[in-house]
């Protein structure tokens, strides 16, 4: 290899887009949509959203890309997850930069509506359980479990649970996007004292009515950030 | 572009090295090593310590090796930060996947001994305040300030200013850190009631005795993760 090739590898791109799924009656779940290869390696093989970074466009703008190519979602924003780079990851070497997005169900339903209805769809995607997947193609069971874990811990510090909220919600509708989140039962007095003294929530003046007493619904302090949107400056967003 | 080579863009690695440095009486500063560059492009200005990823060593391993070729340097482990990857950040396409860590200030000083005294180290690399580098080559300037900022961020729920302690260390020494990485004074007595209410500290039988009255000296509960090891695996791990 001469000195000018040092460092030529192939970058790839891929996202892990999840969403809060409730089917009736059940205990809702975190899903995500998977793509199946049609080529080789892994041909036939469930894989994550994503595809090869082209020369003229950043890694973000490429993410974005492919996965509006084979899903149709567009979420307002991707964060990025990791850089997975190990030797063996793929047959070939590939460096792959993931990201991620919290997407609520019903915008997942609009947008896949939408691309359905635009004629352009692939046939070859579904939603999946995050927690019951089959043997995907590369790394990307790996991938995928490191961003379930990245989205639990930072449930502990961070907005993390309202991706996966309309604007306005009730103290049961959060705690319930915990519990998702979390895999696990929270007690509702402890939950409702914990989110009152960390401050992040604004009760407004409307209330949810129907069949259990009328609940308030909160809406986030919009001064704390939502997640870590990495280094954005001019040059990071995306170009014309 | 044949379709084979789609996805070939040079991969390189960087990493931020950061300590935390006091002069003579003077307050402690975060400092962190930069390396003149001796080709184009940026030929003369600082960068910071990095090279090509090379087609048979992981990301992580070629952040490890370009660091102590260049610096002599070897944490004992590298976090990823980001990967940066703008399309117009270098005068070619190239994609960086920059790694960080923290060194106690006597480590960098013996392992700086030590390569010095083995005579295969250059001599231009110099240590730097972070707070006030000269304009440095690439998107470098914004990836140390990127660095810092999850530095500052993460101190607000990790252990990370830790970092900058030996394994046994005083409340003041630990305030100090944080000051350092903070930017601002923080109340001894606030900052005491806060520590011990977090639980992550354990308190040793021994004290730090010298010109003030004796103080006591503190571990950290290890139980408690010190970062986002990210996806550690066997495959992630370092190849024989």
């Amino acid at each position: 290899m001469t000195r000018s090739e040092r460092g030529r590898i192939r970058v790839a791109v891929s996202t892990v887009i999840l969403t809060m799924r409730r089917d009736r009656g059940a205990t809702p779940r975190v899903a995500l949509p998977l793509v199946r290869r049609t080529r080789d390696p892994f041909r036939g093989d469930w894989a994550l959203p994503g595809g090869w970074l082209d020369e003229q466009e950043s890694l973000e703008e490429a993410a974005a890309r492919t996965l509006a190519e084979t899903t149709g979602l567009a979420p307002s924003y991707l964060e990025q997850l990791y850089a997975f780079g190990a030797v063996r990851r793929s047959p070939s070497r590939v460096v792959s930069v993931v990201y991620w997005a919290l997407l609520r169900a019903d915008e997942v339903d609009a947008q896949s509506a939408a691309f359905e209805a635009s004629g352009t769809a692939p046939d070859n995607v579904a939603w999946n359980d995050a927690e019951s997947l089959p043997t995907l193609a590369f790394d990307h069971n790996r991938i995928v479990e490191y961003a379930l874990w990245r989205l639990r811990n930072k449930a502990g510090y961070s907005r993390v649970a309202q991706g996966f909220l309309p604007p306005a919600f009730t103290l049961a509708d959060l705690r319930e996007a915990y519990e998702t989140i979390l895999g696990r039962r929270l007690d509702p007095a402890n939950f409702r004292r914990q989110v009152e003294a960390a401050g992040n929530l604004i009760p407004t003046d409307e209330f949810r009515t129907g069949s259990h007493r009328p609940a308030r619904l909160y809406r986030h302090n919009t001064d704390v950030a939502l997640a870590d949107r990495g280094p954005l400056s001019p040059e990071e967003t995306r170009t014309p």
